[in-house]
């Protein structure tokens, strides 16, 4: 994309003041526009040392009310950052619905600085690829508007920038030996920064190349992208909020597979025998949970099920083997009101874990495809695109080095009423129970239904779902018990 | 406190299990009981190195439900958390209202094995003391129950401990240099635990110092001693909430002292003036905020004052000459529910920002004083208690290095009206107002004498009220900006 470009566009100075100032208007208006109308936008910076990031960062703010907008400064990882997935501290600085985000450099880090240093491998790329394009096309289809800007300049005029800013005590600090590296091979890292936008300029998140020889050019054009790109997701948000909601179809219940229907729940286990497994699969799994830390191997496990299904029970056993040190349990309530303002994911990368240790997650992001589908919290639309975006997710845990575990604790009808009855009837249990079960239970079917299509279409190999029976507790804690232990074991020994 | 301490103290294995079983049952029924009264509770263990804090806190967490607690390991600071006040990774850990966080060792790392390793000076000792005093007194009041626990062995059975975990290549790791080196130097290390001990055993935050040669013995005086407290705070929390919440009265109008009537409001300058001396400042500003990054001096700037009295305008003028990479807007709107569900400073600590960078908060703590005093949102010992509250809070930023300024924008009630109708006239500027400002407005002499009487208790030499004359806008924003510019220099000035 970058040698069709002219970089020598330029404009009078009486030209650019108007022009400016007329965009400048136009653009802290269409500020106030996306602040009530609840459209976050994320505008991004990228393009080669000295193109003139800071100064165009400052241009575009100018006209900007500062209490609307962050601007993010993207330097190597920290600590923190390094022992979680790359991906992390880009999620949890997503900005709320109404705000702008600016990032001076990226996430595109990964695939240009940090692979022309060598700090990412040849074989990560591709990955990284799909996990920036997959990353970007969630928080748009989620109604972020995003827009990337690529400043781009030629290796002479980089070096005599960097020249000017040596010269001076003031500003050579600015200048780092990487920079004058990247000069030095100029060619070599262009054509990283070529592959670069070729696979990641996609419909839902274009680059804008902006020619950034002349500041005064590169100026107008940002604001002009910026403000055009805007108006665009205004009218698009205005058509749709005109349009009806689509009414969720029926047709797709030919996918029923009852896959919950052929669980085997007669299986169980006596309580002698329970307390025996389970005395000898914790000891092995406070054995691991070091060696987890000491190899420095992230585990989540997520727990769904039917209410009353025993997810509390098989947590707790887990959790009395692990180091409380290691590991952190996430309960799952309704979101709040800064979580309902973000993408639904985003609240679970928060609770995505350092490297070495276990997070725990009772209830997981599988709601939005199971409560939220039926109770009509997301648009059919948005729970269908659910299931992709939650492959995307895992897929992303995983090529950071996590173990990803998924337990379905399923019991029947009638199961369930038993210990609901029982929970109602004991004065200890009463607070487990909620007229949100009763509601629930009442939705059976359509549970079942969802969670059939969830477990057919998010059960992949590199995150598997396990179904375990569960009507009764003994064997269902085993189960969990069990499969956390080998899952570990097997990939311990693969490392090793 | 350590020289009256017998260690020899040991219990039976069936007197133990016994009573640990009864204990146990009684904390996980208390867990519950705190987390439907939205109780939150701290508890830190602090100790000997190998005293066995590990394990006891295992033994501690056992019988509590794993989705209502979380325990934090405190180790050396991250580069993240070195450069902001020492409170700021506690408090932004400290608990929601209903569940219990668990210390691994804790905010006394300060004046412990930092001061051991010379990373604390002496000279900071005394206000370490004070403002760990004053953080746990904070909480105290706001409903927290603080249990901490001091863990006792002597230096023969430490010795003891880690040349077994030395022994074995699987515990080894665990022993490090400084711990050898505490144990060799073990009486110097006890005296400032001793000292710690007594100059932090408050009434609020009592300290349990526990024998812990024998474990069994150590888990049950931790048992015990956690659910007896948390007994007591369930029993007071109901006493309280039986007792009709006492009347605001009105006996402290007599301090009295219109501040705000004795402002000059007609102080003004001209466009021309304005222009020339915004240029200059801005530039100044600019050169300042270089200099403040490179010496790692943290700014925080709080903006108050009358509904359209010009906050927005002066902090604009401000960020313009700013680099958006070095501060943060963070406006102040009603607390979210999960902020609600904190102290009410724990989302001003999010906030405070690294050394080297500006955080301006727009509308700020101080509405603890006002809007929360006059709405009824805090009771009047809450609101009364915050005075001392905030300029604790202050003095912490300052003790960290930080520069600290609170802006009061002072306007009439004349130049309010006529600058609500001119935002009601005019449609770009009609967002600006609302129904709450107008109910605001109604409430003018409530709220100046609680303005008032904020400007007397809480203007501090280390964090000074600066009042702003504003019924004329640009005098308004040009003495912001120079009183900034002013106080930035001085402190440059100071330090070099």
């Amino acid at each position: 994309m970058l040698e069709k470009i002219d970089l020598n566009k330029k404009l009078s100075k009486e030209e650019s003041k108007q022009i400016m100032e007329e965009l400048e208007g136009k653009l802290a208006y269409l500020q106030r526009v996306c602040k009530e109308r609840k459209i976050p936008v994320i505008i991004i910076f990228e393009g080669f040392g000295a193109s003139g990031k800071g100064t165009l960062i400052n241009r575009l703010i100018y006209p900007l009310d500062p209490r609307g907008f962050d601007v993010y400064a993207i330097n190597g990882e920290s600590e923190d950052e390094r022992l979680r997935p790359f991906l992390w501290r880009f999620w949890t600085k997503t900005p709320q619905k109404g705000r702008i985000a600016i990032f001076d450099r990226s996430w595109y880090r990964r695939v240009l600085v940090d692979r022309f240093d060598g700090v990412t491998k040849t074989s990560q790329l591709p990955d990284a690829f799909n996990e920036i394009n997959a990353f970007e096309r969630q928080l748009s289809d989620d109604g972020n508007v995003m827009i990337k800007f690529f400043l781009d300049i030629t290796k002479k005029e980089q070096k005599k920038r960097f020249e000017r800013l040596l010269e001076n005590k003031e500003t050579a600090w600015r200048v780092s030996k990487g920079d004058l590296k990247r000069n030095k091979h100029f060619d070599e890292y262009k054509a990283m920064n070529e592959e670069m936008l070729q696979k990641t300029d996609t419909e839902f998140a274009p680059w804008t190349i902006v020619e950034a020889m002349d500041r005064e050019y590169a100026a107008i054009k940002i604001l002009k992208v910026v403000t055009g790109r805007l108006e665009e997701s205004i009218a698009a948000q205005k058509a749709r909020s005109d349009q009806p909601k689509s009414a969720s179809s029926i047709q797709d219940r030919v996918m029923k597979s009852s896959i919950l229907s052929n669980v085997d729940l007669s299986l169980s286990l006596d309580k002698e025998e329970y307390k025996a497994r389970k005395k000898e699969l914790q000891n092995r799994l406070s054995i691991l949970h070091s060696e987890l830390y000491r190899r420095r191997i992230p585990v989540i496990l997520g727990f769904e099920g039917w209410d009353a299904g025993g997810k509390g029970g098989a947590i707790k056993r887990l959790t009395e083997a692990l180091d409380p040190r290691g590991y952190q349990v996430h309960p799952t309530a309704s979101p709040n009101d800064i979580e309902k303002s973000h993408h639904y994911l985003w609240r679970f990368w928060q609770g995505v874990p350092k490297a070495g240790h276990i997070a725990i997650f009772d209830r997981t992001w599988y709601g939005r495809v199971m409560v939220e589908r039926i109770e009509g919290f997301a648009a059919e639309e948005e729970w269908k695109r659910a299931y992709k975006e939650i492959n995307d997710f895992e897929s992303c845990l995983v090529h950071s080095g996590a173990i990803v575990l998924k337990f379905w604790l399923q019991i029947d009808k009638d199961e369930q009423k038993r210990r609901f009855d029982e929970r109602t009837n004991t004065p200890e249990k009463r607070w487990k129970i909620t007229d949100e079960d009763w509601r629930n239970r009442a939705k059976w079917d359509l549970y079942e239904e969802a969670v059939d299509e969830m477990l057919i279409r998010t059960s992949t190999t590199y995150a598997p779902w396990i179904i375990v029976e569960g009507n009764n507790k003994y064997y269902a804690r085993i189960k969990v018990l069990e499969t956390v232990v080998k899952a570990i074991e097997a990939r311990l020994k693969e490392d090793s």
